[in-house]
């Protein structure tokens, strides 16, 4: 049996992942492939309750090695209960977030250092990385304005303006450096135009694989 | 103002850590000193929920760097917003453990490697370390006979014998190497003479303390 893949939808806020990651599951569905739909920080029991002390307003300043610890804490439960025993069954994973969103929210957003941030992520995870990511690239404003609509912020969604400039500029610094594994898609169009877009990346990434 | 100093105080279950730390802070108040006790994992309100998240029994199987990492991760938050601002202030830390438990709890009990440890410990704490370390050490039977009269277990202490044969042997393996940092208590014989060891190995360091 193949080995699953394992697609990743990065973006800032309001950049349309929820929808777009509905699109990718009934499309590869349709493909006859068995999906797994999940989400970081988060995807198992243990990981939402990391999530949960990771989201929390408080009052008690949160340093940045504790939270950026939390998040790999998250990660590796996720990685080692769920992705890649999905993926040996032959399943497709597709997360809302993976590593590159540590890098742009702490490393660069944060500014807590590229380099802590990799060489964590070469002691913990060696070479896995997504197969395929999707990037939901989005001016900034355009996704500020979307979130406000929605309502109460978390604590990530309270940062400035500043904040969300650099991450990112840092999505698309990383979908540069790696144009093998990243699509970047204009998430700024109307929503059927995105949706085409994501639905010609992963077709894409199909042909690829079949040719493999 | 001096900085003050760092103590941790190792030891299996049932060694008496609580009871002899109670004594080393009433020692150091008496000799004027300014104490904070804190305990690891936690010693914030952050670091405590992390805490609770690692003690609890739970279906999930927690993977081994996920475990690390929230260890870690409360111990970072603990460092930063606690330990380190206290000593600035002159005053004196006592903790309930620190990383030498983690080596040898996960390193050695739980057998996820020392190497992978020390390599955290080195990226996150650099040379960060206790100025002193008591070791309150206890043969596992009698450990495990207190521990008995105690109660409901936490999901460590529900460990194996063995398990506890590797924590002690990992404990005294580190204190041999770092003969400086370490004190070796004898806290299988009466609680009195154990109290005048610790008492006596806290003066110690108090007279070469004076004389740097």
């Amino acid at each position: 049996m193949a080995r699953g893949r394992f697609i990743s939808v990065e973006g800032g806020e309001g950049a349309g992942k929820s929808t777009n990651i509905e699109g990718l599951r009934a499309r590869l569905h349709a493909a006859g492939l068995r999906v797994v739909v999940t989400r970081e920080p988060g995807g198992t029991p243990l990981a939402e309750e990391i999530r949960r002390l990771l989201l929390a307003p408080r009052d008690e300043v949160v340093c940045e090695d504790a939270e950026l610890l939390l998040v790999f804490a998250a990660r590796m439960q996720h990685v080692e209960r769920v992705i890649k025993p999905a993926l040996a069954r032959g399943e497709w994973v597709i997360s809302d977030r993976f590593t590159d969103a540590t890098i742009a929210y702490q490393g660069v957003g944060r500014r807590m250092g590229v380099e802590r941030i990799q060489a964590l992520r070469t002691l913990l995870l060696g070479d896995f990385a997504p197969d395929l990511t999707l990037l939901l690239d989005l001016p900034v404003d355009s996704g500020m304005q979307r979130l406000a609509a929605r309502g109460a912020p978390d604590r990530f969604e309270m940062e400035d303006r500043a904040f969300f400039d650099r991450v990112r500029a840092a999505y698309l610094e990383q979908a540069a450096a790696e144009p093998g594994r990243f699509r970047v898609i204009d998430a700024a169009r109307p929503l059927p135009e995105v949706q085409a877009a994501v639905a010609q990346a992963l077709d894409g990434f199909l042909r690829q694989g079949a040719l493999r």
